[in-house]
């Protein structure tokens, strides 16, 4: 049984180790260049972890691993023309560092790659593994354009915001944990179990960086606390909280969200203290904690009973600890 | 038998028939948009061609056609980007009628549309068509990127121009057989001549594109002719010739290339004047009947006689014929 670490420590190496050295250079210096910009490697290090939870080789799901890692970045680097980010883990884009045309297209060619790893998996299971990568893919996109579509819709319920993070998180989670149970030897059913406990952590996951990004320790978090707040980001915070305002407190609520001239520290003041109010915090906690109830019980149903369990448990619960 | 007509037809209904309904709309409709803007279908019509020169059921081969011509659409999509093009068949682009960020998003959802579409064939021939539908994919995305750079490189060889319309172009055409061959029921070493029949044909196509933009009949070629010469698109032609030229008719072929300020008329007259004197147009053709030559022996060589293949041989030899 490998700890998480070093199960990132393999999906690093694999990746440090794979060059793509094909022509035109524009093309496939940008896949190398994403890649190697590091990061958890959630999504590989899930994959693995569920092949061992059957008692699989890690070895033998890298290539599965690494199809994931791939798949995400290319959604990075299309995401990142899409919101004109300039900086991605603190270096530039692939479109600001080469163009938008390569970034495109590099893109592309990163989705083939990654089909490419997905492809080598065994054949009694090469039909369920596409299958499910290609699920996870159109799910993918659809969140990402679910997301655009919010920021310009007023009113954005709670239901249409947990489909947006399902599609845009929460299913490739599940889609790498499902295929890794699948290379591990895995059920059918268990493997959709696998994919239920993905899911779930996947929407606990968000809600949790919706709520680390206002009460989250500053020194903890890693990134600007209240950014979700001065971009009027619709969190579930936010849109829990226009539900439930009413009257004068709608008012001054929409009052800081409509403005774009608000002195930043004072917005996120206000508006945090909006939330305190409402106690939308308790309300997302609340939610959190069902995902990863929910999440536990699909694991539970398994019926496996070994280390590696254990490590995705502790993950889940380990959202359950309050950051004050 | 299938006229060429008729299975234009079948792929034409199939594709009416197809609905792209899910949400997020701004994701699905484009993909419906693009593919009833209509067009040869050239690429589908060659999976069912390969078919049933096999004896295979074209019904059973429907699928993988509209999955090739899915992702040939998506690439048209992402090209009309790159190029910042406002017009396909005299309708707008889609990132002109949607936006930017929809016509990449939609792309990609619909790269995973094609995808789906191949992994419906038979469990015995899933992983080869995969792996030839993936590489193609990979060639055709360096083609594109391989014209992009020849736009700002002074020097293209007449080799590096083969490369690029071979990835562009040409592999596609040959991966679209060498599947509908395999679906047909073709051995491998079958499926992979008709793979060089389909190479052949499309370099051969290419090159006479680059013929009739310059000498073709205005009424039959269907766009403007001269327009590669007007946009300095470094076709067979320019880069022969400029291969060819010396003193003052390199300094002249230089001056109106270089130049963006030229009469339009004067233009094209001057540069096919200095294409005629050079007889660059024999040495095209020349290498045109090459290709030509070595798809028809690679379709010879599959030993199969029937009328499917007299089909393939006239839509071949149809390019030896010239238009003047």
């Amino acid at each position: 049984m490998h700890s998480i670490q070093q199960l990132q420590e393999i999906i690093n190496k694999a990746i440090a180790d794979t060059k793509y050295t094909q022509k035109p250079t524009e093309l496939y210096e940008p896949i190398s260049y994403l890649m190697e910009l590091g990061g958890k490697r959630m999504r590989p290090v899930l994959v693995l972890l569920s092949t061992e939870l059957f008692g699989g080789d890690v070895m033998k799901a890298l290539d599965a691993a690494i199809g994931i890692e791939l798949f995400h970045n290319f959604t990075l680097m299309h995401d990142d023309i899409m919101d004109k980010a300039p900086l991605r883990r603190g270096k530039p884009t692939v479109h600001a560092k080469w163009s938008e045309s390569a970034a495109i297209l590099s893109g592309d060619v990163m989705f083939v790659e990654a089909y490419k790893m997905m492809i080598k998996v065994d054949d009694s299971i090469l039909r369920e593994v596409l299958d499910i990568f290609s699920d996870t893919a159109s799910g993918v996109c659809q969140g990402q354009q679910a997301d655009m579509n919010f920021e310009n819709h007023d009113e954005v319920t709670v239901d249409e915001y947990l489909l947006m993070i399902k599609q845009k998180t929460a299913v490739l989670l599940a889609g790498s944990m499902e295929i890794g149970a699948l290379i591990g030897g895995a059920e059918k059913k268990q493997a959709k179990l696998l994919h239920e406990f993905g899911e779930n952590l996947g929407l606990a996951f968000q809600l949790q960086d919706d709520i680390l990004d206002v009460y989250g320790d500053p020194e903890k978090f890693g990134k600007l606390v209240g950014g979700d707040i001065l971009a009027n980001k619709k969190t579930f915070l936010l849109i829990k909280a226009k539900e439930l305002a009413k009257n004068h407190k709608s008012t001054e609520l929409a009052k800081w969200t409509n403005g774009t001239s608000h002195d930043a520290t004072q917005k996120i003041a206000a508006i945090t203290s909006i939330y305190d109010s409402l106690e939308v915090r308790k309300l997302a906690e609340a939610q959190m904690e069902q995902f990863v109830t929910k999440a536990i019980t699909a694991l539970n149903q398994t019926g496996i009973e070994n280390d590696t369990k254990v490590i995705l448990q502790s993950f889940a619960e380990s959202l359950l600890i309050r950051e004050q």
